[in-house]
């Protein structure tokens, strides 16, 4: 999790550095044992949400500060109330992990070759890595592991430790005919990874998890060249102790990895600060069909014609595989400040975020949260006592005080500053000024910082929740400030209304935060989920329903994804979004630069097969 | 030129919009009859450097406030001084202008498909317009244009009307084996519109100026839609009237237009507000071979996997003809401030604008100018009088007072702030607190002001000087803060050390600014002039010596271009910063995107033959 971030002492801040002061070559990170992944669920081993015996629900582990140890007896009450149904906590859904696990098929020509250049543990055929190297994290997916498992999986996984033998891989594929799907967090939410079935040759995962190295830092320059494979925390825990950052946070960056962001053109919660994965990386290095994508230089910024380096990005993995990146630093900022302002309804939030986002100056992050989600915020608190039952009287003042909040209306938004004192409380002097003409009230900093904060331990949830019958995933949409609300609106319409039509028991849960603001426009952020308990194809059932909202945020303007990517998963959506003559030139750089198809397992990028939903048992 | 721009009172603050309101359709631009533009020199008609009697130079017209209309008595020795040669004002190079102008190749099959779609006066075959089509601003080519004039300009110009007519013009190019060069501004510095003496297809110009429309404007969304042909100073003009401006000011801005900032990937002057054009841009039209590329929405931000939009921008008419984009609007600034800082050496003021780029807020435009042009800014002001000569003083007093300031050493930045009051005051605290650490002295909010409105003027100087012999241009390149000086440094001594190997006449004229900062480095900006009467093959040797000047800075660190763009006259330079296989991959995307070749008139892209350079006589 993202651990709140202060000036380092060992920091050379910009003033006192010579301009001809040389690169850092920092070590080899050292892991911590305490960070073991979870094959089968969501994050690290130590973390996840246990059921007592008296059904109240403990979060394990002690690593998410606010959450970690902590007992929720609202929690499970509240989930009954939200999705409808008064289900026992005793009757949780088996998990059958690990599942069958298909065999590898034979691709010896391509072993040979690899066996020149891989030592043999750099090469794996066990099944349970296979099947972690097969999905990402969609609810379908994970549903899949914990089921029926898939019908294909990488046959091979390998381990490249450095960039010469990424080369070697991509000559071997290509000489050998099979395909390379590139491997980093294994977060996606897209089915990137899913492995379509009707693909005859071997698939070969290539996770990058050796290839973690920050190769050297640029403190005049303020840049640092990083490896692909290096995962958000290790890049922010070494960078730290240099005094810097990448600034890049996305919900994932626990887990997900330098690669992973852009292939998927990322975007982090501090984008406002920092900029998203494309105003952060300055250059790539591509192992491609074609050989290395590498450049001499890396300069500011150019013009220099057709820039090969601007397909990579969010490629997915498509045309080649990222191998390292020049990035941005940051130094750590001198100041950092949480914040929260309560809004008496989500029209006024909205207002609120449109008047931010004409600000010169944004917080590095500020989000508002709609009513269900303001709940789940509250039910997430352990009991009250002490300090914390001061805050929730508070809070109950502004309902059966003189202004009357509605506890089934009100909103929150959540506030992260961040940079020298000076420009923090500039801008915390202007944020709360136009939270005031919005009529809102200042929540404090501390639920600002939990609110933050709480992205890191909620995706635990939807694996908890899980086990319990609930389904239960995101899906998110970039939409011009004007179209925003009804976007809103028509979305969760559509999911009441699909959910209705199916006859599905109990009510959908469906929520939404804006997450980011731009200057015309905004991203916006939906969580459903609903009871699947005796549901005949229950994921079927839900991957239409999310696949009718898309439907109606396209109509209402709002584009496919504004982080999350294509995948397999939104794939069928780009014929709505662009021209034919657009399609026909992405059909084609793809055709020309990977001629052979060997990169990410036969996308349907080349095949416009339908999209993988339906498939999915 | 730039006129101030102040808040419009018929602006609609964001706070007053409501969300839902529509978009403003605005009616056609007004053209000024005064805005008329030479055909052979830079500029409009009405401005240029004349030669008093007396030997002491004025400028013409009434445009360029504080150049305009004055007498410069200092610049014609200064002139002198700097070229190492005393030569005389009476002896001016003759113009020939206009050249001979090869006759247009025959076209029939076009030009009859042509009469389906245009009118007769779409289409023209005059050689005053077919030559001034077939060149942009380089010192070359505007010596050729006074001159010997170019073995091959373009056959026939063409003036689409809108967007189905640009669709036609592609469609019958590929069916007729012609080839189609886009035409903006006609301002690139790059050779993008010399024709290739080898190119046999007949070469159409596709004149973009009678599509200068603003479709619409949306305040909401702060977007705009705008035809491609729209040249600058028209942009501005009518987005002010809505209070409004697209934030986008390159040095050309009165004259290039959107298309043209779009292919050759422009930045301006007050990006460190606004951006560059690919932060402004949200989404480009263009046909291209396979069609139409077009989306049905404009996402704020995006994840949609390859994205051939991409590729569009910076790709200098090879890949399609843009025929309107979406663009960013921002509010005209409440607040607009200039500012000037002297330093007492040009490592001080590195060191500066090194410490501004740390700051998380930058001024609009921060500028700092080497001795050379600090001394020439001096001579291009009138003679002193009244209150410009206590200005006068003040600088006399830094030289002959306690600072001791050296007239050959010392240095100027110059700085614009845009915004609030709140924010323009905020920046200007900071900017001259980090100038005082420098030991810089503030030089006036007139000098500032001065030195930015100088640009424009200072543009039509080149053609003042050729007339005298005295071959002029610029160029530019962008590089890491660490590099930046020893690359300044390495240039300035290989352009002395060329001009001395080849033995010409006086001294070389070189001298350079800092124009753009970013987090990672700088964008620099040379010129470079020698005396050249008499000297056998001067562009020759001119173009050998730019040639020389960009092998320095290549070795230096810095890239090809950061904003003028590659054309003819940088390719042989791309080998230098892209790997083989980045060339490949670049080169197999024109071939599959344009397969006919159809596009920018057998670019180099294509062809990889040498460039421009040796060609030219």
């Amino acid at each position: 999790m993202s651990k709140p971030q202060f000036r380092n002492k060992s920091q050379a801040t910009a003033q006192s550095l010579s301009l001809s002061q040389g690169r850092i070559f920092p070590p080899p990170m050292a892991k911590n044992p305490r960070d073991a992944i979870s094959a089968s669920e969501w994050g690290f081993v130590d973390t996840s949400f246990a059921v007592d015996a008296d059904g109240s629900i403990t979060v394990t582990g002690d690593r998410y500060p606010g959450l970690s140890g902590q007992t929720l007896p609202a929690l499970l009450p509240w989930f009954r109330s939200v999705v409808g149904i008064d289900f026992s906590i005793q009757d949780a859904a088996t998990s059958h992990y690990p599942p069958a696990v298909p065999g590898s098929k034979p691709a010896s020509a391509f072993l040979k070759r690899t066996t020149t250049f891989l030592a043999a543990d750099q090469i794996s055929t066990e099944p349970a890595i296979r099947l972690r190297h097969g999905h990402g994290h969609t609810v379908s997916e994970i549903n899949a592991v914990r089921t029926t498992g898939f019908d294909r999986v990488p046959d091979y996984v390998v381990y490249p430790a450095d960039e010469a033998q990424v080369e070697a891989l991509v000559q071997a594929a290509s000489a050998t005919d099979v395909v390379l799907m590139p491997y980093g967090g294994g977060t996606n939410v897209t089915e990137a990874l899913r492995c379509l079935s009707h693909e005859e040759r071997p698939i070969i995962s290539v996770d990058m998890g050796s290839m973690d190295r920050i190769e050297w830092i640029d403190p005049v320059n303020r840049m640092a060249k990083i490896q692909a494979g290096a995962p958000g925390r290790l890049i922010q825990a070494q960078l730290a102790e240099y005094g810097y950052s990448m600034g890049h946070e996305p919900d994932s960056v626990e887990f997900s990895t330098l690669g992973g962001w852009i292939a998927t053109n990322a975007s982090g919660m501090k984008k406002n600060q920092y900029g998203n994965i494309e105003d952060i990386v300055l250059d790539v290095t591509v192992i491609s069909a074609a050989g290395k994508l590498e450049r001499s230089h890396v300069a500011p910024r150019e013009s220099i014609g057709i820039d090969p380096k601007l397909l990579i990005i969010g490629s997915e993995g498509t045309l080649g595989i990222v191998t390292s990146a020049v990035v941005k630093l940051f130094p750590l900022p001198e100041e950092q400040r949480y914040g929260s302002v309560i809004f008496k309804t989500f029209e006024d939030g909205v207002a609120f975020m449109y008047d931010v986002a004409q600000e010169d100056r944004r917080p590095a992050s500020v989000r508002l949260v709609d009513n269900l989600q303001f709940q789940f915020g509250q039910v997430l608190k352990p009991a009250s006592r002490g300090a914390k039952r001061l805050k929730s009287k508070a809070e109950k003042w502004l309902i059966t005080g003189p202004f009357g909040f509605d506890p089934e209306k009100m909103v929150a938004v959540t506030l992260v500053f961040e940079g020298t004192r000076d420009q923090v409380e500039y801008q915390e002097r202007r944020i709360y000024q136009i939270a005031k003409r919005h009529k809102g009230f200042k929540g404090g900093a501390e639920n600002g910082r939990r609110g933050y904060l709480l992205t890191f331990g909620i995706a635990y949830i939807r694996d908890f929740v899980l086990q319990h019958h609930i389904l239960g995933e995101s899906f998110e949409t970039s939409v011009p400030w004007s179209q925003a609300e009804e976007l809103i609106d028509r979305v969760k319409r559509r999911i009441y209304a699909a959910h209705d039509a199916r006859k599905l028991p109990g009510r959908p849960f469906v929520s939404c935060r804006v997450t980011q603001v731009y200057d015309t426009g905004c991203c916006v952020y939906f969580y459903m989920a609903f009871y699947s308990r005796g549901v005949d194809d229950a994921i079927g059932a839900y991957h239409e329903i999310e696949a009718e909202a898309r439907e109606e945020i396209i109509a209402a303007g709002g584009s496919i994804s504004h982080h999350h990517g294509v995948g397999k998963l939104r794939l069928p959506f780009i014929s709505d979004i662009m021209s034919p003559a657009m399609m026909e030139w992405r059909d084609q750089m793809k055709a020309t630069l990977d001629p052979n198809g060997i990169f990410a397992a036969q996308s349907p990028l080349e095949s416009h097969e339908p999209a993988a939903m339906a498939k999915i048992s």
